[in-house]
């Protein structure tokens, strides 16, 4: 390269990737699923069955459908919303999105600006806190206890925003299965939180994502099946129920915001031999897949939990999920798991440190995320070992685990 | 909705859209393809196959391989661009894409922000008009001719630029079946735009996306196949050669521009099972499908260029197509074919009226694209004459076509 290249990039793109070197031997991180679980079967037939018959649509983008995706998709999502979430939607109410993660970028989009003010739980998905902050948005943290984001807290939030004269955007939650917490916020919380809403005229966004994987007690129904004056845009996704490499979500919204989305929306749509083949796949078989994942995915959840307690004994606190594939655990304070996220990667070990996926990193300093989804019983238990090992060494934490007391023997 | 949403919305929003209608009848818009081409047997059988063997992939994000996309459709890229375009990559300088749409929109992430300059062929896609405008970039206007991009006149911008101390960010260029001119730059032109890009240091966007389409003559080398300084950032597609809704198109890029491309590639990758499928498919049916297809559009393209001569008569003028699905037509100055369009899809013809495809859009006023891959024989020539009728109601041109003086019959 003899030009002067470095020149013409914009001034402000994030750091350089680096070449991709493969997936951590124990790799406790991002949304991977339970590969044995993927239906292979029913997914091939499905693919064949439907190519064989509709695989001319292929020929038009958005298979003649329009931008909001494939149309028995999209009836399928509200079929499933109705049953599942309780939440009473049609076709025109949805969007198809590439996974959940451009869901967000559009909703982000149309929304919000630099210099805007968005709530979000105190801990959650670090991808979302990575856009917010791209889009140079002030985040108010917000804080979650056992049963989900504190409305009590929410009250004070919206009372001193209003005293400051500042609107916020929207309050993103992840309130089914909140990620990392695993909590799930309870009804009495979201009617509560649906008339705040409407004290403080306050816009949500409910992230649903993991919702289907709650696998404790009965599933509430969603903030947007609640919800009687629009206010709630809701978005879902079928990477933690089926597969995450077939990257289909879904937004629902009322008209208003659906069609300030869609001219934002310049893809081309999604890929729609996956629309097309879970069209095809899920009405069938759905409920019976996700119920054994669930099955699948809370053994795996167990086993971390009992590696944890064996190897960490008391210095790791954490609640128990109450469903999907990560847990989020916090360590004595005296722990960077940042700096033990570095040392770990080095012995083939890959953890979310906390502050990645905390409001405000520095109270995430000494927390961590594991996802159980991917790895095998024994990859959990054998790299929650070798986690605790390194951790160990670089922090002296934990003093005791897998019941000798380390550093002694 | 009782609350407040307008305030909420950013500023800059485009206008919201309309509910979906349907396609029009007679469709002359939009990168469509045949539909009794698309392979549909193969296609199935292929999906069958590779999600028996492989399905299992489908759990991990990137199938494991990144997040440049899925290893093996790289490699068939990689292959074909050496086959067709001369084109000596590797896998590692591959970025697969939703369709070339995520590749414009990433190129331009890397490169643009507001009050930038870009050089702009004086026809081209409208969705890159559209891209530029929005980004807040400053267009040139850079004349076409019949073989495609004037390097005499880019000698004169290049100049021009230099002495009013602005540097382009880059050319933007589809060289090889130029959209919509139909058009493909010839290897002379070639040579001579690399000796000026050297000396001047520009950069060059090639959107080579209808290049598989090329029918006529011999397919130059792509102009990063003949780029030795990697000033070239390459996108191919898909979309056109097999199907547009599989949404799979690719950036060719040397690692410096690449690991600035990565970063902003947010979205969990794009359709792994459309990836799966094509990196199956492709290796045994790729040449033989598109020669087919060429053969079936250049039948398209010869009964809509028939048709355009029996119903516009010398009205018409244009280019006869070097492959593609397009035809660029301009007609008399004193047609203003934007108004055309309104009128036409009253009655059911869908056409790009020419200002919207054009970098200045008075330019264009007279011109209007008409594409021929996706309605049948008949429908090209019943929609061609329908829009003759219109054209002479609005308008009074054509004044003589279908063997007829129109207005006196």
């Amino acid at each position: 390269m003899t030009h002067n290249l470095d020149s013409l990039f914009r001034k402000d793109l994030p750091a350089p990737a680096q070449p991709w070197s493969g997936l951590a031997a124990f790799n406790f991180v991002g949304g991977n699923n339970d590969a044995e679980s993927v239906p292979v079967a029913d997914l091939a037939a499905a693919a064949n069955r439907v190519l064989t018959d509709k695989g001319q649509l292929l020929a038009t983008y958005g298979l003649g459908d329009g931008s909001q995706g494939y149309r028995p998709l999209r009836d399928f999502i509200a079929a499933n919303l109705k049953r599942r979430a309780g939440l009473a939607c049609g076709a025109d109410d949805i969007l198809v999105t590439g996974g959940s993660l451009q869901a967000l970028d559009l909703v982000n989009a149309v929304f919000l600006e630099a210099g805007d003010t968005v709530i979000v739980e105190e801990a959650t998905y670090g991808g979302s806190l990575t856009r917010f902050r791209r889009l140079g948005v002030e985040m108010v943290s917000l804080k979650v206890d056992d049963d989900g984001l504190s409305t009590e807290h929410l009250a004070t939030i919206l009372a001193e925003l209003k005293a400051r004269n500042v609107r916020p955007k929207f309050l993103y939650t992840i309130p089914t299965v909140q990620n990392p917490t695993g909590t799930v916020l309870g009804l009495e919380r979201r009617q509560q939180l649906l008339r705040l809403a409407e004290e403080f005229d306050l816009m949500i966004f409910e992230d649903d994502c993991y919702a289907d994987l709650q696998w404790t007690g009965e599933r509430p129904p969603a903030i947007k099946a609640l919800d009687e004056s629009g206010r709630v845009v809701y978005c879902g996704s079928f990477s933690k129920s089926v597969a995450p490499a077939l990257r289909v979500g879904y937004i629902v919204a009322d008209w208003p915001v659906m069609r300030r989305l869609l001219p934002l929306k310049t893809d081309g749509g999604n890929g729609a031999l996956e629309q097309m083949l879970l069209a095809e796949y899920a009405p069938a078989h759905f409920e019976a897949h996700v119920g054994a994942l669930q099955k699948t995915l809370k053994r795996k959840c167990d086993t971390m939990i009992a590696a944890l307690q064996e190897q960490f004994g008391a210095a790791a606190e954490f609640r128990v999920p109450k469903g999907g594939i990560f847990i989020w655990i916090t360590l004595p304070v005296s722990v960077d798991t940042s700096k033990l996220a570095a040392a770990a990667i080095q012995e083939g070990v890959a953890i979310n440190p906390g502050a990645e996926w905390s409001t405000d990193p520095e109270s995430g300093r000494n927390s961590l995320r594991l996802c159980f989804g991917s790895p095998s019983l024994q990859t959990i238990r054998d790299g929650v070992a070798r986690l605790a090992e390194i951790c160990h060494r670089e922090t002296g934490i934990p003093v005791r685990g897998a019941n000798v007391v380390r550093g002694e023997d």
